[in-house]
């Protein structure tokens, strides 16, 4: 049985903020980093062992998951980095804060940025400080290939490139993976594993810093999954009930 | 011109109780985890950049690097771990204070045991609970692989054995690389690199937390060497003069 843990980043200083962060590269919060904390012995306590891990090359996912293998005692193993894990890129909104986005734009237009799985937010123009494609990080992308902005599809094509080319091999052949990454980066995972079409999570909030175990059997097809350590009730919207009903059951050991 | 930064880690918890570390995988002290953000904090300011970085399995090391690549806002880089660049194996001697060595088997010996480049200290037994063979870290080498204890020699050949395959042809296809690790495997490239016989520097203390620019040509000989952001003058024995006058000489901006 194959097993496959993610992790959303903790808290960042622009979650706080109440900013459309995207590609922007912003720190965690003392309350992320605690986050991340919480993750790495919650996992060491069940008993998980990685072989390797995958993030992005965004700051509040790379620290997340320094965090997790520290507490862990693991930060030996191989960590790849790629913009292909990277949050949706949110164009134009990056920055913004979005009450006064909503405020300006109305609440429905905001809702259909965020949730619609084709509409993208208005992209950045090329002499935008926020374009970011001349750093070092993104000098390797092919011509074009930094995005202006993205809508919920274009997010999901990169994170499942990468996920067919490098981390479902890296699975079937036996390595225990963690991902540390972002809400729509994972949700695009999820939305694959499950076999969902189109907006089929769309309102599937995935915790930050509690992981996320997803047992696969030999196909990468799940069988089950379960986030570990949270007692009590999930927030509304954490859960889709859709897709399996053991959500909340506490996994054993790996 | 080639440049390639090198970095002790900071200060563990085993040099603040003055013990034999080795392959023991302790941790940073506050003190250390400081030295680290200064480290960080020094190449920034002096403009440094790195498209790479290498460093031991061993968490002083991984975890100075990572604070550095923190404070320069370049956590994005491929990190390359290795057991090679892992500090000397001091073979039963590990976890042991260095003081009550010394008035146990005395001075002589003790100094011998660390200074002599072909004296290996007494072995660890295969069944010596500091026998880590069966960490998952070490299970890709081959059979036998595991040191037991190690001379100066021992260490120097693993470096050397990492430094041509993988950093040489990095370096040499132009790309920035830094470097974390540890007293004796740094003092093992800077001998290779000043192609010293022996024990030319066997009393080179290379401080901790203090990069060391080394500016090679193309064939990766030295021009010259310098640490950066060291005012005034450097303690006893970390300069090896019949190196070079120039070792206190501040670096430009890379």
């Amino acid at each position: 049985m194959i097993k496959i843990v993610l992790v959303r980043h903790g808290q960042s200083v622009w979650n706080l903020e109440n900013r459309f962060t995207g590609w922007t590269d912003v720190d965690l919060s003392e309350a992320g980093l605690e986050e991340a904390r919480q993750a790495g012995l919650i996992l060491k306590q069940n008993g998980y062992v990685f072989d390797e891990a995958y993030t992005s090359y965004l700051k509040r996912a790379i620290r997340t998951l320094g965090i997790i293998l520290h507490e862990m005692d693991m930060m030996w193993i191989p960590v790849y980095k790629t913009w292909k894990l990277n949050e949706r890129h949110y164009g134009a909104l990056q920055g913004l804060n979005k009450a006064e986005t909503a405020a300006k734009y109305g609440e429905k237009q905001v809702l259909s940025w965020r949730r619609s799985i084709d509409v993208r937010p208005p992209e950045l123009s090329l002499d935008d400080p926020r374009y970011e494609a001349a750093l070092p990080q993104y000098q390797a992308m092919k011509e074009g290939e930094y995005p202006r902005t993205e809508n919920l599809l274009d997010t999901e094509k990169r994170v499942l490139d990468y996920w067919q080319e490098r981390i479902a091999p890296s699975l079937s052949s036996g390595k225990h993976i963690i991902i540390a990454a972002h809400g729509n980066t994972l949700r695009s995972l999820i939305q694959h594993l499950d076999n969902l079409e189109g907006d089929g999570l769309i309102n599937l909030n995935i915790p930050t810093g509690i992981p996320l175990v997803y047992e696969l059997d030999e196909e990468l097809k799940p069988i089950r999954h379960y986030y570990l350590g949270m007692e009590g009730p999930l927030p509304a919207g954490t859960i889709p009930k859709h897709i399996s009903k053991e959500s909340t059951t506490k996994g054993p050991p790996a």
